[in-house]
């Protein structure tokens, strides 16, 4: 979050040390390699925000002990994942 | 959450043991089995960040007697249909 | 929620006892029916979460008397409407 | 909330008290009657979740002098203008 | 948010104080001006929502340091320039 | 968020001090790069609500030892990062 709220380096101008995009694609083969880009672009927009790896640590717990944020966790795949599936023209044959 | 969070392995890289998309498809038959399927992905994502079953267990009755919670999961739910319902072209004929 | 966090019968692989969409359509003949069908696919993910009749009515108050709660059920029905409009091609003539 | 959470009477089956979309149709002459259109839309579904005319009004003083509501508000907002919008082909000419 | 939940005067029905959409149109020039729109009309719905100057005046504080506010003050602007990104075709040539 | 809630100086009549679109564009050479735009223009959202640099310095800390958070932000980058991948026809050969 640091970078986001108050980094005066913005990701545009000088490149972020996190990749964001693997492969730098949307494009996958099935909609399951789909899925799983959106939980990586998912992780990578919080490894932005929070690199500090022992604290992302710290906040496991967190997380998988409480419902709601495990809902919110959802949420956000499922954006993602609207995104990618529209870039694959939904894997239609 | 773990892995979303702070895994230091890529759903990408390395597969997942959760199958995120039931028979890797989008495409249902029908909108009800879309909606079934909507649901279904809505619980991998879940299972994908909780995967410890005790504790998914322990969260139940958080989550059933939450009424904020339940709201929550019809959100993301609707999400999750939104792509399938486009991907199947709203099971127009 | 139930089923959503923990169940170990996915509702893909067995039939679920809820119908979630109402005649299996997301077709209506006018935007007051598709929005009608918007409010009852939200209550249907809720049903499916919480099956328990009492348990949603002990909810009752909890939501009548939440003002946020109120809010978010707007926005899962927004969601939801959004689907259901343009299954519908926003019944334009 | 009460009949989303818990109602026995499904609105599709028996009308709602409520007309939810005012006269029927998501079309509207200009942007700034679709954005009406839109915050009418959102206060319906509320009314239908809590129809107690007294109990609405109680629930004023939380919403007004509360922040994070006024947000969610317009989120919801958005998200119905948004549908309204593309049912109008975004009022270009 | 009083209209929003309890007002008996429709928006639709008698013209609201606030003009919610400047200059009637989602038309602008560039995507900048179509950016200051999405916090322009997101701005004006807590305007209609809490008309007094005063109460949104004291609210003030209480967004500027609150950082999960700001963050859903953000969410709210991309939703509504999702809509008027796509009114303008994303400004393509 | 002074300004969303209650400034009196609208974005759109008299021009932000902040930037809110670098480049003035959506359009970007690659996904990665359109990512970056998104996170950028979150930023800058937050920017625009929170001007003052020592305010969202503060807010730092709470943002990186929040799970919530840190999955709220991704939520947001999440919709933005959809508007401008459809601008860019999901860079589609």
């Amino acid at each position: 979050m640091d970078n986001v709220i108050a980094s005066n380096h913005s990701p545009v101008e000088t490149p972020p040390e996190v990749t964001l995009i693997p492969n730098n694609s949307l494009l996958t083969e099935t909609p399951e390699e789909g899925r799983q880009l959106a939980v990586k672009m998912a992780r990578l927009i919080i490894k932005l925000t929070q690199p500090d790896d022992e604290k992302r640590k710290q906040l496991r717990d967190v997380y998988g002990n409480d419902a709601m944020m495990l809902i919110a966790v959802g949420q956000t795949v499922a954006t993602e994942f609207a995104t990618i599936a529209a870039a694959n023209n939904y894997w239609q044959k």
